[in-house]
């Protein structure tokens, strides 16, 4: 990359959804190189006047459930009925061998040959957490470029599906029937955050799936809904057979009807808001711990604060009371 | 307060549960005063040496669903079994009219009168949210003069409940029978921390009683558990009648099972560990905003990410390449 000129061909590639400018966009925003942090924030800054939008759909799911299966599904539905679709995955483990440029591309093969599809391989590392995840501003790359469905993807490490169900408009669970006595177990966290259940290999028994279907609905049924103006909704699907999707695409149709305009944007609003507050705190930390002595110093309190020798509240106090700040007069450091 | 020979004093008052001490300690660690601060943390590290532990159970449930009336009579179960136990509030709405002094009491009434029992009237603004919250040090001051068992009832506001489990060992959710088609209504988020679910009022409907334990089952086990070693339970009990407690003694019995103890050892550990991050990023973002001009620039940042044109990376590494932080060479300010 060679500074703005580059940015400024790059921002012309993707608005004419060139898929290698879009791919190289990706690989900017989500890089982590010191320079290249810079340069994503000029591409973005601007894409952003663009006004790009999409309908951001997040999906996860347990190993085994199908996700690769169903989300070839889903998007062959949405790209049949003209749609163009961007599938991007988040996968904080990092367990592919030999790098991660064919994996997603093996997985959903169909889906991958479509002209109006792009499905980005996951980064073979993508940081989630606060401040660090770049996942919003893909996102951003691939709303500029004009798709008008953007799926995040999470295998389901650690906290990744309520950081990307805070960055999607619909978030939906994947999930097997149960058969029988064996539970299904879905991470508690999950369930608050599903806008559809999507009971997937429901052709394999027809008993077990329509049980499933009971015992999700009342379980949601339990909890008061996320948003006033929507019930989480359970649906069952053969993935493999391509049966069920036009329910879920009924059900897409529904949760973003015009009406419920004014809700999503609330909700995308919070989402900034939440996005903003995230990367402040985790700036502001960083920025206060690459003090040397002062990381030293938390770092003893913290592991007295877990032997029970002190708490937080009096040794953060004697900490920051030795420090100060001010501000440089020059604009800091670029490279 | 006078300083160190009050604290002492005040020290050894805890020490021999002498109520009134007990009542000063806690409104110290309450108060938002400056110099009380300083004061309270003085408290705590002559405390803390003691090893103070009991047992901490928090309790939640919607107004309405009895919460004061089970808390009297699972405390006088408690109590009529040897313990002595401590009842906390928390009121983040701070509802009460004419102050608090009175409200636990009356709500409580026989409990309050029990020696053994200290139910403290809840603080008329009892902060919670990152490093803001005294509760914690409030339930040392209660294990510090000897309560066993210390009580934390939240009325279920904002991220109330959530915070109060991240503090004790159990956490009990207190919900009404359904019936028929009336949905009950449990917040999201609140069924992923319930170690016990408590259907309370069991006595008016029976049939809804027994559908709403299945139901609460059947939902409890759709999630994976929180813990390895504990299966969240439901139980059924009418407080007014005092029927039913029994049951509630013998699973709180299961889960404080000297078997348990590494797993309960393991979740205070992390619940230290997260209070520790939670304040350390509370105060380094207070510490960073205290500087009005980046307060400023923070603001405006915040406008233009709710009005999408900007995102926070870009901001933010403006406003702290600007920054430095250099340390005092004195104490600092202490009053």
């Amino acid at each position: 990359m060679n500074g703005s000129a580059d940015i400024s061909s790059l921002v012309e590639g993707i608005r004419r959804r060139d898929r290698l400018a879009v791919a190289r966009g990706l690989s900017l925003v989500e890089s982590s190189v010191h320079e290249d942090r810079y340069l994503a924030a000029d591409l973005i800054d601007r894409l952003l006047p663009l006004r790009p939008t999409s309908r951001r759909i997040g999906i996860t799911g347990s190993p085994g459930v199908g996700k690769s299966t169903f989300i070839e599904a889903y998007g062959m539905g949405l790209v049949t009925r003209g749609s163009n679709v961007a599938v991007l995955a988040v996968d904080p483990s990092s367990r592919r061998t030999g790098g991660s440029i064919l994996g997603d591309k093996v997985r959903m093969p169909q889906l991958s040959l479509q002209g109006s599809a792009f499905v980005r391989p996951s980064p073979s590392r993508t940081a989630l957490g606060g401040g660090t995840s770049t996942m919003r501003e893909s996102i951003i790359v691939c709303e500029a470029a004009g798709y008008d469905h953007v799926i995040v993807e999470t295998v389901g490490v650690g906290q990744s599906e309520t950081e990307v169900a805070d960055m999607v408009d619909m978030f939906m669970v994947l999930v097997l029937p149960t058969a029988g006595d064996e539970l299904q177990g879905i991470k508690r966290g999950i369930m608050e955050v599903a806008d559809v259940v999507v009971v997937n290999k429901a052709d394999i028994d027809e008993h077990a799936t329509l049980r499933a279907i009971a015992t999700y609905r009342s379980a949601l049924r339990l909890m008061l809904p996320a948003e006033e103006d929507w019930t989480s909704e359970v649906v069952a699907v053969s993935s493999l057979h391509q049966s069920g999707i036009d329910g879920i695409l009924a059900v897409e149709e529904q949760f973003f009807d015009p009406q419920r305009t004014t809700s999503r944007e609330r909700r995308r609003r919070r989402q900034r808001k939440s996005w903003f507050e995230a990367v402040l705190r985790s700036t502001a930390l960083d920025w206060v711990t690459h003090d040397r002595a002062i990381a030293s110093a938390v770092q003893d309190l913290r592991m007295a604060v877990l032997e029970e020798t002190t708490t937080p509240t009096r040794g953060l106090m004697a900490i920051f009371d030795q420090t100060t700040i001010s501000r440089t007069t020059s604009e800091g450091p670029r490279p």
